[in-house]
């Protein structure tokens, strides 16, 4: 128990867009630079392991933005609303060095999520857990061996936040899920569908936020990750895997961001939302 | 006439957010390098001028996110909503090609962002005036020369919106500007306080999106930025060099990108809002 109640991060609440900010304050001190990859062994071995498979090594992240507290010492500063960055932030390490993610056992990693999804998820103040992965420099990996994060906190992401709003106000509106509206739609425009698979759909959405963005959704309506099945697992892994070897041989190894959308775990029900993964990759800067 | 109707770029509206996000086609072409500066003379010569003064050139952008348009052409598009990219995308140059913003004559620049604005607020389509500057290359500034941005269209930047759409509510709420409430908080806390003159407030907010986030208030509440007087525009230059002079010195000539933050000029009134710039230096990216 050694630093558990030592707050090494700090929630503040915005008080324009109500949105709860991390200010991680030791995270900046993490590595650029190494030498020996951290995450092959031996070194991962130094490494305080979580859990592990013949694939994949789970760890807790050296430099986390969350970390586990006994309370969340929520409490008023000026005008601000405060608390203790309660938490768990792990590293969901490939234990195969590869350079390309789509190499890797995909199935493997996506079982991980799952499953450290499911540990997390009922765990003391923890309210969403995000899950994303960085591939290069400038979509922020430090570290080239291919990993993903997991991040369980008592707030919910702001753009997860606005995702799930969003998506309540359109069924509001419309008796109707809004994620399935546009998978209907493309999958009878059929002309931004990369792939498809018994269970997914991939497409580069009508409306995006950068260059080749691609979001994989399930074709059925479902507003919870954790509940996916084996036979679901094989076909995301697949529908993941033909999304990231796309965007290698078109874009030519761009970095990029994915992230998984769903429902949040704070015991509310969320059934007008439906969980996708997003793929962000960095082709260019806003500029002029 | 010639090109009055060809939509280069394209409003898609957001199923989920609500959000009216441009689809620009043609910016990607714009170059990455150049030999001579097309920002210096004779180069700049061969552009477009709109307007100029002593110190200032400001010509239309080659490569517009938006342009004039004799139609909104709204219309469906299976679920979506979606119509032209009508408007103005300006760029304010400064004569001098200063490696940095806060050596050059900052009355100038903002004189001109005044007088941009105040021509353009009254045209067709025009419901919003985004006035940015992007500093290097990581921050999207593709022409190291000093130059600034303008874009009037008809749609309200998301950022924008969520930030009025804040500033509604907490007034609704509390009856007070919530912006106020910050700048009042920060004037009595004196820790976050970089620079203050007799008009403007210069601060690192409590709760930031990036590291070294900076925002420059006017102490006193004003909506609109529009509406400076020549003694404002004075300390308003100097806030601003001394911000991005700090930032020069401490961060070690970081990219950045500023925003000017007002409210929209769509004839509705928005006397809970507070202008200010928001400066956003890139540090590092978030990473793990």
């Amino acid at each position: 128990m050694e630093s558990n109640n030592q707050s090494i991060s700090e929630l503040r609440k915005d008080l324009v867009s109500g949105d709860w900010v991390v200010m991680a304050k030791t995270r900046a001190k993490r590595p650029e630079k190494s030498m020996k990859c951290p995450f092959c062994f031996p070194a991962i071995k130094e490494q305080k392991i979580i859990s592990q498979t013949e694939d994949i090594i789970v760890i807790g992240n050296k430099f986390p933005a969350f970390r586990p507290q006994s309370d969340l010492n929520k409490h008023e500063y000026g005008p601000f609303e405060v608390m203790n960055g309660a938490g768990f932030h792990e590293v969901i390490i490939l234990k195969e060095h590869s350079p390309q993610l789509y190499e890797t056992n995909l199935f493997a990693l996506i079982e991980t999520y799952q499953k450290q999804y499911l540990s997390l998820m009922n765990r003391k103040f923890v309210d969403y857990i995000s899950v994303f992965h960085n591939h290069g420099k400038l979509a922020g990996a430090s570290i080239e061996h291919p990993h993903s994060q997991l991040i369980a906190s008592p707030v919910i992401d702001p753009d997860i936040h606005r995702s799930l709003d969003g998506s309540e106000n359109y069924f509001q509106k419309h008796q109707q899920c809004v994620h399935c509206v546009m998978v209907d739609w493309e999958r009878k425009e059929k002309i931004r569908v990369l792939y498809e698979n018994s269970d997914f759909i991939v497409f580069v959405p009508f409306v995006s936020r950068v260059a080749y963005e691609i979001r994989i959704f399930p074709k059925e309506h479902k507003p919870y990750f954790e509940r996916i099945n084996d036979s679901e697992k094989n076909n995301l892994a697949d529908a993941l895997q033909q999304s990231l070897k796309k965007l290698y041989f078109v874009l030519g190894d761009p970095a990029y961001n994915f992230f998984l959308h769903t429902a949040p775990c704070d015991g509310k029900t969320y059934e007008h939302y439906h969980w996708h993964f997003e793929i962000l990759p960095k082709t260019s800067v806003w500029a002029g």
